[in-house]
C-alpha cells in the first residue's frame, strides 16, 4: 500500500493570491466564504520505510513540509543533522508552481529527480539558480523520464510504486525562449504521472494540467484507481469575462471543468476511479462549498482536492 | 513617519529548516523549545498612502504578505481585480533567501525593483524564469543602484524614504560561475540599505550580512536610529563544530555575533540605535529565549527580531 497526501491543492498564486481581489479571495479574507485557503498544488506518495516522493515542487514546499510530520527528518542517534524522508520528486511540467519548491531542498541535501529531458534542460540549463543544488556529491540527481519507460521507486515490498509519464499535448511555459522551443520535443512539455503499486496493481493518475481528452486518456483514466485532474477554471471564459487575461482556459492548456467537452462531461461516464480536482485557481466557483458548482460536482461524484487531504492504494 | 515591519527573521532555509534535526530545530518541532518558528528574513517599509516597499523579497513572501493585512490587496470600487500595495523591492544581495520571493510577485503586477547592477545581470540574465516579470508592460521595472547615488520613494510627504546602498566586502552566491564572477565588480556583491526619512532625518539600516565592520561602518550605524544587523550565527565555529560545514561563520561572509571581534564586541560601544539581530540561522542559540546567549543579548541592549515585530522610524 502506498499513501497519497495532498499538500496544496490551489493553481499557482495559490489561494488566495497575493495580488488578488476577485470575489473568492476577498470573501476568503474577510472570513466570509465558506472555503478554505489552499496552498499551489502539492502530492506527496509514501514509499514505506518512511521514504516519501513529492509530485512536482510547488514554491510553498517549505510550508507544505512543516505542515506534515511525516516529511520532516527525524533526530537520530547519530550524528548526522541534516536529513529528510524526501527521497525523489517527479516533475510533470517546467512551470514555475511546479519546479520552484526544488530550490527550497537545496541545502545539500541528496535528492532524485524525474522528469523529462526537455524539462530538465529548460530548468537547469537556462537557470544558474539551480547550481545550489549540484554543489556536493551526492545531491540532485536528475534522471530523464521518457514515455513508455517506466521507473520504480520505494523502500518496503509493499510500497514498491512503477511510475510512469502519460504524453499530453501542453506548451512549454512562456519563460522559454523561442529558440530553445524550437529545439524541444513538443510531447516533453507537459505530462501526466500514473503511479502503480506494483504489489497490488492499484495506480493513480496524476494530471494538474490537462490541455484535452483523447481516447486513449480516457481509457487510461478509467482503468486506474484515483484520478487526481486539473481543476484549474470551471468555465473556458473565467478569466476573460473578469478581464484578467484575454486567453481562455483552453487556451492556457487547461480543460474548464463545466461547459460542451468539459472534463466534467467527457468523463461523466467514468466510474471505477475515486476522483477530484486539483490545482484549483483562485476564480474557480468550486472554492464556495456553498455553490452550485460545488454542489454539482459532489453530485456527480468528484471530490474538490484541499490541503491535507489523504487517500490510500 | 514610516513603519517598518519584520516579516521574517531567520536567515536562509527557515526556522525551523526542513531537512534539520539540529538541537533547536528538534526541540522547536517537538514543542519544548522557549522560542518561536521563523520565516525567511523579509522586512516591509511603509511609505504611507498605502504603499510599501520590501527590502529583498524572501522564498516565504506568499506566506509573509498573507500574515500582514497592510500588505494585502484592497478590493476597489471599480473593476481592478488585481492589485498590490507593494510598490517596490531593494535588494541586498543576489542569494536565493534575498531575491526567489520575486518570482512569487509574478502575476503581471507592476513592481519597481532596486539592485546593483551586477546584482540584476546575475538573476536576471542568467535565470529565464525571471522573464515571468516582463510578459506586459509595465510589470518589473529595474533600477541599477550605485554608491552614493541616493533615490526617494514614497507616497506622502511625511513618508518619502531616501534610500541609499553601503558597499559591503562581500561575495557572490555560489551559483555565479567564475567566468561571470570576472566580469562583475566585487564591491556589488553584498550591500547594506540605508533608509532615511526625509522629512524628519530618521533613518535606518538594513544589514542582514555583515562581512566585517570598517571604522566607516561603524560611524554610519551609530549615526542611525534602527540598526538591524546580521545575526546569522552566534560563534565562528557554529557550523564546522557540528560538522555541518567546512567554513566558519567569517568564511561565510557573516561576521558572528560573539567573541573576539564579534560583532558584539565591536558595537559595544553603539549608542544612539535600537539594535536587534536578524536573518538568525536555525543553529544559532539565541533562538532558545531561556539560553544564556539570548540573555546576554537583552542584558547589551541588542533585540532578537522575530516575525511580526514592528518598529517606527
Amino acid at each position: 500500500m502506498i499513501e497519497v497526501r495532498i499538500l496544496g491543492s490551489s493553481a499557482g498564486g495559490g489561494f488566495p493570491q497575493w495580488n488578488c481581489t476577485c470575489t473568492n479571495c476577498s470573501r476568503l479574507r474577510a472570513g466570509t466564504l465558506h472555503g478554505k485557503p489552499r496552498s499551489q498544488a502539492q502530492v506527496a506518495v509514501g514509499l514505506g520505510g518512511d521514504r516519501w516522493c513529492l509530485l512536482n515542487a510547488s514554491p510553498d514546499l517549505r510550508f507544505q513540509i512543516e505542515a506534515t510530520a511525516d516529511l520532516q527528518p527525524q533526530a537520530k542517534a547519530d550524528d548526522e543533522i541534516r536529513s529528510s524522508p524526501i527521497a525523489a520528486v517527479v516533475l510533470t511540467s517546467g512551470d514555475l508552481d511546479n519546479v520552484l519548491g526544488l530550490l527550497t531542498l537545496r541545502e545539500f541535501q541528496p535528492l532524485e529527480i524525474y522528469a523529462t529531458r526537455s524539462i530538465r534542460q529548460i530548468i537547469t540549463s537556462e537557470n544558474t539558480f539551480f547550481r545550489m543544488l549540484q554543489r556536493v556529491n551526492p545531491q540532485a540527481a536528475w534522471h530523464d523520464m521518457k514515455p513508455g519507460e517506466a521507473f520504480e521507486l520505494g523502500f518496503s515490498q509493499e510500497s514498491v510504486a512503477r511510475c510512469e509519464l502519460v504524453p499530453l499535448t501542453g506548451e512549454y511555459p512562456e519563460y522559454v525562449s523561442q529558440e530553445t522551443r524550437a529545439t524541444l520535443s513538443p510531447e516533453e512539455a507537459v505530462v501526466a504521472l500514473k503511479v502503480e503499486v506494483v504489489s497490488s496493481g492499484r495506480r493513480m493518475i496524476y494530471c494538474p494540467a490537462l490541455p484535452g481528452i483523447s481516447d486513449d486518456l480516457k481509457a487510461q483514466f478509467e482503468a486506474c484507481d484515483l484520478l487526481l485532474l486539473d481543476g484549474t477554471f470551471w468555465s473556458d471564459d473565467e478569466l476573460t469575462r473578469i478581464a484578467l487575461s484575454q486567453r481562455t482556459s483552453r487556451d492556457m492548456g487547461h480543460l474548464p471543468i463545466s461547459g460542451p467537452r468539459g472534463s466534467l462531461e467527457v468523463l461523466s461516464k467514468i466510474q471505477r476511479p475515486k476522483k477530484a480536482y486539483i490545482h484549483i485557481n483562485n476564480t474557480n466557483p468550486i472554492l464556495d462549498e456553498e455553490s452550485a458548482e460545488f454542489m454539482s460536482l459532489t453530485a456527480a461524484g468528484w471530490g474538490v482536492a484541499e490541503d491535507g487531504m489523504q487517500f490510500s492504494l
